[in-house]
């Protein structure tokens, strides 16, 4: 996707073999490109939250994993390396995904050969992640043409925290299908929820969208409710972090609140996903996914841009005032009008989902 | 309420008749006292929202128009205050309800008495604007403590917004049953909806309860559906800015949805409320009440305090990308448990609330 006006991609590999990153804790304000070298690198862009979003993290993992092996290819190297990139966000499922798939392919190969295998396996991991956000937002296009072609006017959808490219390595996915909606022409405007704590939609899909051209306007997480009953919504689209076999999904806090709005007025309520997201062990995702607590200050101190022109952070709540912040909600799946994946658009329900587990093909 | 352990209201008189307030727009950071000596002062203080919340603003009017006749009650310099007092905030009903309540009882005054009587009307409806609160107060205590009764055991209340002693001279409308509940040893915890975009819930209610040794946990507006979910809320209470005569509560941006999600858990959901701020003329809360759309810019800057210890205000967005603002949203009668007012508890629908009409009494 486009950062002032040059096609860019989440992470990327020069031509030395360098990986590199965009380190998105300072957008919209600073663009700063990062090159990870060593395997604390890898480590801390993850941990440290430089890179974020499940497919970008497994991406980063699958990279990091790899480049040490350039340095050191032994056994003992590769099963430190291993363990130490999937300590550093111990919850996210990709993670593990990206190191397996490297790790498997280098399973019978010589040692001398392991960095190159290993490498061109990150690689090729990198790549899938891009054909699968694409194939998301040619599928969701499609949903989003038909009530074009229903309503003869702009379609209006409204999104909330950033499943954009920048959390994967491009397209992304709740944003693909508007990425490939305008594309194909069909007009779009597009409400982004400012996603609070963490502000990822004020902060990350709101300039995405903005450097893509893509018409939009950000508004507070309460406002979405307000905008459906005026009829301003015709679409949702989220992402999430796991989905169960029966079709609930777990997402960014506040996920939950937006998909009874939509209910509630008769908007339709998408939720786009590879399927590799969803999690075959459980069926309730109200009462077998944990719901982690994040820090109080997440909420406490806002980062943005001051009158200086300098980054800083302020705090907006009384200094003894205690926070609770659950950083995710579960959306059950009778509030959710389909899942959007790369293999077609499909139903929120059990028989649904379950057809496209891999085991099952 | 304590403010430092000091009983305070927002808004006094002191010996010399000279009325004062709290500046509420540096709060929680800074409690800074401001005298309000001429017309333009009172105007201000309304219409740069020094002070906020509807019953306090009608007070802070009468008192200005009062103060005003103590430098001049010829008819013209009182039709002048009145109209410029009005303007402070054009869609404020309890502006006009104050500026009427002082203007209505120097009519058949003589002149050389204007100021004394008006002084003393401001004084009453300063005085019955408390009582209404803690009457209110009492009848939600009720709710709550038959909540304990049944659970036994700590009862746990979501609100949103400050419609608090802040908005309020004292006690407040949706806090004054939280305050009560505590004073009769009901065993209270209150989750505080931060309130995008203008952060009353972390700025205000959490300052309040916090001052008042009230238990709390400041959340994003995004939580409350989640922790309703998890069994975490037993009572949702907000206030309102204007009601109609079927029981529609229009009130801060997000309430909506809260009540979306106390509907789809079994939680109760209360509005508490002066019968005062019924509006009598509207049945229909969605068709008949305008939203206003407020300043992008409450979006885009937030005001805390920075590192150094200063006030200061942080842009969170990019610098090209809008946004939509609108400030309130209207929540159908049929998701309200019920309207807590100063004259009981009652149904919000029609019948219930026609009741109330002060012409049918």
């Amino acid at each position: 996707m486009l950062v002032n006006g040059e096609l860019k991609t989440s992470i990327w590999v020069d031509s030395d073999s360098s990986v590199w990153i965009i380190d998105q804790r300072w957008l919209p304000h600073d663009i700063r490109e990062i090159k990870l070298a060593t395997l604390d690198d890898f480590h801390s862009s993850i941990s440290n939250m430089l890179v974020r979003g499940a497919p970008l993290i497994g991406v980063t993992a699958a990279f990091g994993l790899a480049s040490h092996m350039l340095h050191d290819s032994s056994d003992e190297a590769i099963k430190h390396a291993y363990d130490f990139l999937i300590s550093a966000r111990p919850t996210a499922v990709n993670l593990r995904t990206g190191l397996d798939y490297v790790f498997s392919r280098i399973n019978d190969c010589p040692r001398d050969n392991r960095a190159e295998v290993a490498f061109a396996a990150a690689t090729t991991f990198r790549n899938l992640e891009i054909e699968i956000s694409k194939e998301i937002g040619n599928n969701g296009a499609g949903l989003i043409k038909k009530l074009h072609q229903q309503k003869n006017r702009q379609i209006n959808i409204l999104t909330h925290c950033n499943a954009g490219w920048l959390a994967t390595v491009d397209w992304g996915t709740a944003t693909a299908p508007m990425y490939w909606a305008d594309k194909i022409g069909v007009p779009i405007h597009v409400y982004v929820d400012e996603t609070r704590p963490r502000n990822q939609g004020a902060q990350l899909t709101a300039w995405e969208l903005g450097q893509n051209n893509i018409s939009h306007d950000l508004i507070v997480d309460n406002a979405g409710g307000h905008l459906m009953q005026h009829g301003m919504i015709d679409i949702v689209i989220v992402g999430t972090d796991r989905t169960t076999s029966s079709g609930d999904v777990c997402n960014k806090i506040g996920t939950y609140q937006k998909a009874l709005a939509a209910k509630d007025n008769d908007v339709p309520f998408y939720v786009a996903l590879p399927s590799t997201t969803i999690d075959w062990r459980i069926t309730d995702g109200h009462k077998e996914i944990e719901i982690e607590n994040r820090s109080p200050d997440e909420l406490h101190y806002v980062q943005g841009l001051n009158s200086r022109g300098k980054i800083d952070t302020v705090r907006i709540s009384p200094q003894t005032t205690n926070a609770l912040n659950p950083a995710f909600d579960v959306t059950p799946a009778r509030l959710i009008t389909g899942l959007i994946t790369e293999l077609g658009v499909i139903k929120a329900c059990p028989g649904a989902v379950i057809e496209f587990h891999p085991y099952n093909s």
